[in-house]
């Protein structure tokens, strides 16, 4: 989208904004406060939230608005637990989302004021709408933003258009290509699990888990990631040895930021590797699995940083952390990528209960990264060479630097003891892709960051197993949702373009009357396994026919006319080029299957200029 | 698997199931009753099955069994709502299931009993268990049924192997294409919905919604199909027209049959045509869509019934029922394909309240099916020619035979006025397409009945108009679960074989630290885009390298060797073939590469002897 198209289009929400404002005071005015309430008591509306999301419609409606502005905070919520929900979902919205609200009235005061200017209003609406008209004409479209407030998906979550489809589905079919090339095999489980087997695997983040309404029966969440059923997969069958992949939605009751691809319902990638093997071997594999996939995708530079859960703990140790703090600390240093380290000291310091000095050496070793030679360096470092867990960091981390060397992928990976990684459950070796340069879209550079990232864990299958039998782990997920964000705005800037459906040839007519003869043709089509599409109403028009194929960029037509068919001949037409050529009637599957051979051929040499 | 094999499965689960309840009975005489429980009193045990399923663990445990066998019914469930969903919850299971909870020990009298019979268990349970032992050893396999009584996925659901999911992707792909073949785009949506989105579309079916817990926010419910959400997306976008297909999986909290491929979470893959066009003819594509899929699928022979939902109002108008009553008699006529027209006459008239006049001249209509001829001669019946709904789904099913015929599929329909379907939504042409035959699996012959089903539903979209704007719209979906269960039957009767992975090419060696040298090639392999893969231990043994790649179907080897690797050769195998090449190693890729596409080529042209 261009910069000045994006301008017209926030113009045309604000002033949309500005009429729905105007005419939302004007029927406040009108009919007085509440005037629509069709609720006796807060009993009645708390029975009805139970059903309902809002007092009224699928968004906030005036007289959620008004409700929410009038009841005091201090009601008893045991008594309504329904409008206590409802009360706190109406304060979660942030400004941005609260100035699309319908304006209320704030006091009889104003009120009085606003209701001697009815007339005013009115004029001033028809103004108003007259220049949203004017911006909309500008654009060249008719019904633009507005239409979304009546009709929504739920928070956090989105469709997904047959352009995002094309773009959604391009994208994992690349990355399947790159699992299924390592032998990986492919499982899926359910969307939900017995809450007891989330239970306890995410730490703080369990709070962010979905959980199903008791309606009699188990009790169930949606699930988290995509590892946790792995593991609980892996224990209830027995297997101790399984590459697979996993791709598949998962659900967290998060506060995401949605323009930059984070959602309440996202995509996982999963490739991962169990079995007990020799040391850093899959590991290594799946930095390669990585790196072959975001070369697939062409997204730009990367670095594939990694670091060791052992070293960690003996880096803690050597500073002087207590080993009940381990973990907690492992969670303030994930925050590097995110803030400075005078922030994660304080936080350390203030909320952990890391001493200051402990910090300091600490913030010595996180600002270290490099290759091999840094892990050298390491090994015969004072502190650390006293820790037992350290070396073991440490040697791993050369071996897998070693393996990653054999695999050719040495100038990508990047030793850095500032990784972390947020989730619990990881032992060993763990890793995150970050893209180094920011994405140009149309005029404007995108910061996307991480990108994939992933590590060993060697406990969790065993947690599953009443003997505690552990199958160990190592695996990597590919953060899809950041990937698909930025060939959507890419779509949206013209940097690409996308074809929404498949189909090689369209059957037209531009006489009255030909729909039974255009049905039999494209029968014939369709038996011999051509794409094909014609119009559903018996009269099109030659105009819109052709429109239909340009704009879905269908290259050929099949044109039937009474003269020609009486000579047993039909029309092809080629879209681009415009030239047509007679065939006789018999030969047309042949002679189409030959022609959209050559046209395929043309299009894998290179694609189409846009 | 074999019938022997079946059986011997069966009597090692029985064998299983005795041993176990053996060590539970024995386990409760020494212990006593509810000697392991955790808990206090009901309070404590109420707030943990807040939490939890059970009482312990992820099945009916002992201690579950026991309280619910010693808990009264006349309980105060207000006081303890888990209590209660957890109490009816246990009260749910078949008989089948309950045979496989832990034996527990009924009074004081027969403990005692059991008590001095102590040792006497002990002898019977080693005797037992050896018989278990034997058994097992008979199938040559170490672990094999009790494992799947710990951990389990919720009722209803299942995982999907990677068998399971070969068939199931095989499927969707020959799904897929014939959507695309016509024209149809992509959609997806979320997994779940805005309560309010769902309340209202399914009728009596509505209480087989799944919700989500209240967790602040808005109210959702998992989608129990995938026509609302299509509406509701149309509705929201403006959207007019649209051919998109749709696969995703649905929910539904029923009592479903998993043997027959009945699940809670399940697939569903659906093509609709939205959009103003002419009479029936996007309705005859979807028809043909339906013959197109399943002759893709091959699963046998199958006829397409089809009916009119405004032909069975005026049959209704005609017979007497009153036009209130109309609903709810289609939804008995529903159930005769599975009840004798007797039981649902019966249900009629006590039930639904049509008279005993009124249901018999219905049963005269109902009998009736045909072609065009029977429109014909429908439109000249008494009764029905005075109803102007009867007319109107006369016409429409006699135009609809007409372009069937053009299509080239007259002898796969059946106009059937015994077809209902269920749903309230539909509004003009209904269609279920029904397996003739059983199908034949290993030695057993299988029923599988209604495969696909539709109609159209030209006021769904309207429902979410605030203008109750309408987008007539046509579909079908495809009942595919039922499919995959087919297909998975066939393949554990050895009828079919499916391959898991698409590896090409394994990377071997007899001889000890070629490790490094198996990695570079692999490398090499993998950049080339061959599908590689080789042993994640340093030291494998040549025989389980061979091994696994007969298992897994792939058809090459590289054998690396030192001697070979300094005359500069390496050895390709063939693996069914056990023939040996040395070839030079520089060469390795492009030898490689052209002898998968020998083995393309055969595979192509039909598919390996399993």
């Amino acid at each position: 989208m261009s910069e000045l198209q994006d301008n017209l289009l926030q113009k045309i929400k604000d002033q949309g904004d500005l009429v729905r404002k105007l005419k939302a005071a004007k029927e406040s005015s009108e009919k007085g406060k509440a005037s629509k309430n069709p609720f006796r008591d807060l009993g009645e509306i708390n029975r009805h939230l139970s059903e309902y999301s809002y007092i009224s419609g699928f968004m906030p409606s005036k007289i959620d608005v008004e409700w929410h502005y009038n009841l005091k905070s201090n009601l008893d919520f045991q008594k309504y637990p329904h409008l206590k929900r409802w009360w706190y979902h109406m304060r979660s919205f942030s400004d941005s989302e609260i100035s699309l609200f319908p304006v209320i009235i704030p006091s009889d005061v104003e009120m009085s004021l606003i209701n001697s200017k009815k007339k005013d209003f009115d004029l001033q609406i028809q103004q108003e709408v007259t220049k949203l008209l004017g911006l909309k004409a500008q654009l060249g479209k008719e019904d633009a933003a507005p239409s979304k407030f009546v009709l929504k998906t739920p928070k956090g979550t989105r469709d997904y258009n047959p352009q995002q489809m094309t773009i959604r589905n391009n994208v994992l079919q690349k990355i399947i290509t790159v699992f299924k090339k390592h032998g990986a095999e492919c499982i899926d489980t359910p969307v939900f699990e017995l809450k007891e087997v989330l239970t306890g695997k995410y730490g703080e983040d369990s709070k962010l888990i979905y959980d199903l309404k008791d309606q009699g029966g188990e009790i169930l969440s949606l699930r988290y990631d995509l590892t946790v059923p792995l593991a609980r997969y892996l224990a209830m069958n027995k297997i101790n040895t399984l590459k697979r992949y996993h791709i598949a939605k998962v659900y967290r009751r998060d506060n995401p930021a949605m323009t930059r691809g984070r959602y309440r319902e996202f995509y996982q990638c999963d490739f991962d590797i169990a079995g007990q093997y020799d040391l850093m071997v899959p590991d290594a594999e799946c930095l390669l699995v990585v790196t072959e996939i975001l070369n697939a995708l062409d997204i730009g530079k990367y670095v594939l940083k990694v670091n060791h859960r052992r070293l960690l703990d003996g880096m803690f140790e050597a500073c002087g952390v207590p080993a009940d703090l381990f973990r907690s600390t492992c969670s303030t240093i994930d925050k590097l990528d995110k803030s400075p380290w005078e922030e994660v000291r304080t936080e350390m310091i203030n909320e952990k209960g890391v001493t200051p000095e402990a910090a300091d050496r600490i913030g010595e070793y996180v600002r270290l990264n490099g290759g091999a030679e840094l892990a050298d360096k390491l090994l015969q470092d004072d502190k650390l060479s006293k820790s037992k867990s350290a070396i073991e960091g440490l040697e791993g981390i050369k071996l897998l630097l070693h393996y990653c060397e054999l695999f050719g992928i040495k100038d990508k990976i990047l030793f850095d003891l500032s990784l972390a990684r947020g989730l619990d459950y990881y032992t060993g070796v763990i890793y995150e892709a970050v893209l180094t340069q920011p994405i140009k879209i149309g005029n404007e550079d995108q910061t996307v960051g991480s990108i994939a990232g992933g590590g060993r864990y060697d406990n969790l299958v065993g947690m599953f197993d009443s003997k505690n039998k552990q199958v160990p782990c190592v695996g990597v997920s590919i953060g899809v949702e950041r990937i698909f964000s930025v060939l959507e705005a890419k779509l949206a800037a013209g940097d690409i373009s996308v074809r929404t459906s498949d189909v090689d040839v369209y059957v037209a007519s531009a006489q009255k009357n030909f729909l039974e003869e255009r049905m039999k043709i494209c029968a014939e089509l369709w038996g011999a396994g051509i794409k094909t599409e014609q119009s559903y109403k018996k009269n099109p028009k030659m105009l819109n026919q052709l429109q239909h194929c340009e704009e879905n960029g269908i290259p050929l037509a099949v044109i039937l006319g009474e003269s020609e068919l009486k000579r047993g001949l039909v029309k092809i037409r080629n879209i681009s080029t415009r030239s047509e050529d007679e065939i006789p009637r018999a030969s047309l599957v042949e002679e189409l299957k030959s022609r959209i051979q050559v046209l395929d051929i043309k299009e894998m040499n290179g694609p189409l200029p846009k």
